[in-house]
């Protein structure tokens, strides 16, 4: 394989980054819930991460995406994206990491656990909830 | 039911909200992953939020926890509390907000649903993975 590297975004990635945003919602056959729109030229993947709070363990980092172009798969770069995530995890003090992935993704599923994680989902019965603009519109009166 | 007022938390609320984090973990059968310490007095419920990042809808609030005690369940103030949260979320600028519920907890599921929220684990198929932290330092090779 072609040596990757992998590195944190900077700002004239977006175009770059737009692109990849919309391969993975055509994965994931949720095309028709992307909101955003440019266009722009080369990176092969990446994860967007961010930092919650878990009540109990404290500060904690969700990986809110990671995506790979096809092309790509099955040279270990999900992995290397995930090990950085993970170092960045420990660099900002946060024990735990988090991320989501959609059940029929037996690849994904297969690798994170590879990897060490859980599926809580499995082994404790959590569900994701999400109340989407107009619902949250209503809750508040608005 | 007695009245009750919705308020954000401040600084001398830590002692009773760490009660009431520790009613929760009860609740969930979760006691033995509590690893906070400390003891304090009156508040009757609580939600615990931050901010994340939706790859295609951009910020999202997400509600980490939220609980009210048992004696001051059925007089709606978890809805009340998950409104709050709504009005912050679009104070704030954010279209959607998630939540996460054990799937044995039909109560809470009803509410949410009753008050517009989606199961995405059901329609979607959403997992949430988690590596905790021995598997997250073994990631980052630490």
């Amino acid at each position: 394989m072609a040596s990757v590297r992998i590195r944190e975004a900077k700002e004239g990635d977006c175009g770059d980054i737009l692109r990849l945003i919309r391969e993975l919602a055509e994965f994931e056959n949720l095309s028709h819930q992307v909101k955003i729109s440019e266009e722009g030229p080369c990176l092969v993947g990446y994860g967007i991460y961010c930092f919650i709070y878990s009540t109990w363990k404290g500060r904690t980092i969700y990986l809110e995406d990671i995506y790979v172009m096809p092309e790509y798969r099955g040279q270990g770069i999900g992995s290397k994206i995930i090990k950085k995530v993970a170092e960045v995890a420990l660099d900002k003090g946060c024990s735990q990491f988090r991320l989501a992935v959609l059940d029929w993704n037996q690849r994904a599923m297969d690798l994170y656990k590879a990897l060490g994680a859980q599926d809580l989902t499995e082994a404790e019965g959590w569900h994701f909830f999400c109340f989407e603009g107009e619902a949250t519109r209503k809750l508040a009166g608005k």
